[in-house]
């Protein structure tokens, strides 16, 4: 097991709905620490690959996202959830259904920080069904930029979102991928 | 004019409603480099006072709280806004009024992240009517914690919610005080 692995078992628990809660050191109460270590794994895994710029989609995944663009030493992009009032030009929408708030969003991003010419490399800290991952992966190609990889902390592997982008050609490269989940008992896929 | 100060005369924006747009560098596209900056200055100020815990609120105010976190070398508590289907126990909450959403929200922290014995920092990207720090504040005092200071980017001085909290005797250090704010004309405060 590595590090995030270990932490899991230890910290998270499982909650009726799927859920495994890791607000202890991933998504409430953040170990920076941790993160640098995760983002060190991400970096190991897509060395040699020009990266230009991390992105990701407000809010849990920001913690890792920064630390991740601190280690590659490019900047952060991080996609807004729409509102309503919300209506200024220039903006790079994707449709998304959110399960947390189980209704469709919009992940915007303006056009103006991301370019033909970026290499992105997309992190998070958990994915499900992929649906943010979908609509990110959507953005950067309206804007004709490079996808380098989807790297990620917490993988659902039973919810299957990571495989139907594996199933696309796409680098996912997730550190915990769980596929099995109850009560003190968490199965990792090997 | 200091680092901060510097890049929000070339590059922010004042759009009409005394909006300062820094989406450059600070809350869409980060410049990851410029917090850490941002963050060893606040470090040099708050030098020797013990920190256990920096707290943001969800979401902009993050990617600066993660690296104050990483210079600080202490955890990262985000609060978040509440939403309709959070009905967990365990939760401290406190209601301010979101000028982004036009309405009352709560933000809330689970009581499992914080305890009487934090000794807590603040840190935030932006500061206007100061009541997200309110509510940050109102929390930190609900647990009994100790509140050792506000660290702000860019303080909307003439809004006065950082001299609200400063008239309470609190430590509020904002590295760009903005007192007037007209396109091709941003001053700050001395």
């Amino acid at each position: 097991m590595n590090e995030l692995q270990k932490r899991i078992v230890a910290e998270g628990r499982v909650l009726p709905g799927d859920i495994i809660k890791v607000d202890g050191f991933m998504n409430h109460r953040v170990d920076v620490k941790l993160m640098r270590i995760l983002a060190e794994e991400f970096k190991a895994h897509y060395a040699g690959r020009e990266i230009t710029k991390i992105m990701t989609v407000e809010a849990s995944g920001i913690p890792l996202a920064t630390i991740a663009a601190d280690v590659f030493d490019v900047p952060l992009v991080f996609a807004k959830k729409a509102k309503s009032d919300n209506i200024e030009g220039g903006l790079i929408r994707s449709e998304i259904f959110s399960y947390t708030y189980k209704k469709k969003v919009d992940l915007i991003v303006s056009a103006e920080w991301l370019s033909p010419d970026d290499k992105v490399l997309i992190v998070d800290d958990f994915m499900a069904n992929g649906e943010a991952m979908r609509g990110l992966v959507d953005i950067i190609s309206q804007v004709g930029a490079q996808l380098v990889g989807v790297a990620i902390a917490i993988e659902k592997g039973f919810q299957g979102g990571g495989d139907r982008l594996r199933a696309q050609g796409i680098d996912v490269y997730s550190l915990a991928v769980i596929e099995h989940a109850e009560p003190g008992n968490i199965v990792f896929r090997e």
